[in-house]
C-alpha cells in the first residue's frame, strides 16, 4: 500500500517560510499572491495490505515522528 | 482563488532526507515502512478570478521559484 501525508502549520502559527516565499513572489512579478503557507508531503510504501491498519499505522508515524502536533497539522491519505 | 502545489523528486533522484525520516521510523519501530519520499506542498490565494488563468499563474511560479525543475516536479491544483 502506499500513502500520502500532508504536515501543514496550524492556523495561527508563523510561517517565515511561507513569508520569504511570498515576498519574493510579489519581487518576481507575482503580485496578486497572498496566504502562501508551505508544508512537508510524504509519501511512503507499507507492507500492511489492510487500509485502515494502514492508515492507523501511518497516523501512528505522524504523532510519533513526521509531525510536530502542537504546532502541525497531518493529515493520511491511503493510496491503493 | 486558492492554489495547492505538490513539489516532489522527481524519479531517480536521491532523497537523503526522505532515507534519514525511513531510517528514522524503522528505529521506531516501524519496520514495514519503504520508499519514503519527502517533498514540499504551499497553499497560496491568488486574486485572480480565472481558473485557468490562475493554474497558468502559478505553474509559471513553480518553475521560475517554487520548484527546481532539473530534480522536482510539480503539480498545480486550483481550488474554487
Amino acid at each position: 500500500m502506499k500513502a500520502r501525508v500532508h504536515i501543514t502549520l496550524k492556523n495561527g502559527v508563523l510561517d517565515p517560510q511561507g513569508k520569504a516565499v511570498e515576498h519574493a513572489l510579489h519581487g518576481l512579478g507575482f503580485g496578486g499572491v497572498s496566504g502562501v503557507r508551505q508544508g512537508k508531503f510524504i509519501e511512503l510504501n507499507l507492507t500492511s495490505t489492510d487500509r485502515v491498519a494502514a492508515k492507523k499505522e501511518v497516523e501512528d508515524m505522524c504523532r510519533a515522528l513526521l509531525a510536530n502536533t502542537v504546532i502541525e497539522n497531518y493529515a493520511v491519505e491511503v493510496v491503493d
